[in-house]
């Protein structure tokens, strides 16, 4: 006897009879004594299709009608299962990110949710209905259709769950939980039965794309339990609660790898002020990411400067330091496309001193080099070469009793 | 240097290279200095493959879902056409019925438009933008989507017409005007310049199939003069307007047939109060329209009562009216499939007599029994055998002067 959001992605709604699997599981909630709310993807693969569609048009389609057109994805999914459900005598009803008043910023393709104005959702939900709400979109102050980004439909899904005051709110994929390493490199790993919002946003930023890390911030910040589970098995999924929760706090909950970044160096860059600025600014005014910065002060007021930033965007940024180095006057500018980068997270981090000195001495006994760190409070990251990151996950999993019994 | 609304139809939008073809059109118009506003149908066949999906689902899908559904079809087409015209400098923005402000009834599937809050389309015109509006599609009191029916893009074009007060709406099709009669069958049918709408009014519901019957009455009750050409040639098309407006008035502007219709023949009817009643209340209550009523007094108090329906429906009707005929206790029931309907049509009639005397006498000379006659003012219809129809337009179509010189 609850209030529960549903969220399906688009493996999950990917064909008419899966949108059948999906409408028999929220009547069975329903049936249950629940109120539903149910925000859905569009169908697997429909949301590139239709970029694709746009880039015939022109190789740079106009935001705001791009959003226009990527809203049809979700459009069209939310009226099939309402359909469906109608179909099996449920009193079902689909809302659009406007009906729904999930009212964002202006942003199109990438937009912000400003608030949601639940009291229509709520009368309907009064009224005994399931309500099935496109997700992924928004309409700004001017009526305008905004989409929410890559993997918006999770945050549109805790976000409504936070509007409404849902007593959880359910993900699901196409996975049945989240793991403490990836199980196609690493057979050991376990599904974590719970895990606090501030290590999952560790785990979605460091390449565990299970969840839109966006949907994870919201999350915590309203206290909203995500349940993230399979839309194809009844198992148990991976509670994300928050850290108080009297969840059992391990030192470290998971591992975490990521191949889709390189590393660029700078070599004996004069150690003057104002020489970062000259070193990334083009690299931003190039809509570089930059992840990690390391600088080594060496003797004779000279440094070297390393950063990471995504493999696609290597080449580019090469050139441009190239040209920055000749201009500061640093000796060379070498990169690296084979790194990886490993993680360990964990909130019982922060009562634990010696988590780096394990993960640093586990990886030494392999004869594994560790290229650069990087650490939070709850995460340590260490770049390594590449062709060493199954073998790192696995012992790092052991090392830190992460292994299935 | 005027306000021009034109709409392109399914074919006109079919793909993404028709579409380029409708900005060049649509720009060529606002670089004469016109403010347009565009209304887009969905890409042909779009709409039925929406309802095939959604038929997929459940055989009778709720309609306020299905109207979500296929609003997305128009929905793509204005967001791609926005884009499209956007790639090529100019500044088009895209709007969808509720956006536009097209308020309708809540009658899911066949809404009609209560009113165009046209304030919103005039701000952006004024701003010298180009609009393009999703057609078929509005929006009730409460928010809901609604679709106007089969061919609904013509009645948005000519109500967003009415609303912002244009000087001409465009119907942009397939074909290059009204013909008249079905050039496929009479050779020497001749493209029509001008036609008033009560005319065509009358060719729309009578099989000329080219504009939504409902924009015609529209356009008819605001005075807004229609161009309907195609969106494949330069060439003009026919001019649809005010009969008043100076317009040359012949006699019969054209001649259309109908092979969609079958008739039902209650024999020795008791000419009885009450009992047309019994014969047509079951029929209505069954959703079957019923078009021309005959009926025949014989001697004795006895009548013969003769009616026409869709074909498609005339195996339910006569399955009807064999119950009715044995409680009224009428003599038999019959009914024929191979009937045809042709009819004459021009607002010149109503000055001129002897219009069906030249009909009949016409048709009489070729030996084709006429066995149903109904008429209007400005039109005479007689049903005729089927296999007859084309022979008879060619004959009415020489006979009324409408020969191509």
């Amino acid at each position: 006897m609850g209030l529960i959001v549903q969220k399906f992605g688009g493996t999950s709604v990917a064909d008419l009879d899966r949108i059948r699997n999906v409408a028999k599981r929220v009547a069975k909630t329903f049936d249950q004594g629940n109120d539903v709310v149910v925000i859905l993807s569009a169908m697997a693969g429909v949301t590139d299709d239709l970029i694709e569609m746009a880039n015939k048009v022109t190789s740079s389609p106009d935001k705001r009608e791009l959003d226009v057109l990527l809203a049809t994805g979700e459009q069209t999914t939310a009226a099939l299962l309402s359909m469906t459900l109608q179909s099996m005598n449920y009193p079902a009803q689909s809302m659009l990110g406007y009906q729904a008043e999930v009212v964002t910023d202006h942003t199109f393709g990438n937009a912000r949710i400003l608030e949601i104005g639940a009291s229509r959702i709520k009368d309907l939900i009064k009224k005994h209905n399931i309500i099935v709400i496109a997700g992924f979109q928004g309409c700004d102050t001017q009526g305008n259709i905004t989409t929410l980004g890559r993997g918006g439909s999770d945050t549109s899904a805790v976000a409504v769950a936070a509007a409404i005051q849902a007593d959880i709110c359910e993900i699901y994929t196409d996975v049945d939980g989240i793991y403490t390493a990836d199980p196609n490199i690493c057979k050991k790993a376990r599904k974590i039965k719970e895990i606090s919002y501030d290590e999952m946003l560790n785990m979605a930023s460091l390449g565990a794309k299970v969840l839109q890390i966006r949907s994870v911030g919201f999350a915590k910040k309203y206290n909203i339990p995500l349940h993230v589970r399979s839309s194809f098995s009844e198992e148990e999924g991976t509670m994300v609660v928050n850290e108080d929760s009297g969840m059992e706090q391990l030192v470290v909950s998971g591992v975490t790898h990521n191949k889709d970044e390189a590393r660029i160096t700078l070599k004996k860059v004069p150690d003057q002020p104002g020489v970062a600025a000259k070193i990334f600014t083009p690299i931003s005014e190039a809509d570089i990411l930059v992840d990690m910065i390391i600088q080594n002060t060496r003797a004779g007021g000279e440094t070297d400067l390393t950063f990471t930033v995504p493999k696609s965007d290597f080449e580019s940024a090469l050139a441009i330091e190239k040209t920055v180095a000749e201009e500061i006057g640093a000796e060379d500018v070498f990169g690296d496309r084979n790194i990886a980068k490993v993680s360990v997270i964990g909130v019982g981090m922060k009562n634990h001193s010696g988590v780096a000195s394990i993960m640093f001495h586990t990886l030494a006994k392999e004869n594994i080099n560790i290229i650069m760190i990087s650490t939070s409070e709850i995460r340590i990251s260490c770049i390594i070469e590449e062709k060493y990151t199954e073998l790192a996950v696995q012992v790092l999993h052991t090392a830190f009793g992460l292994d299935e019994e």
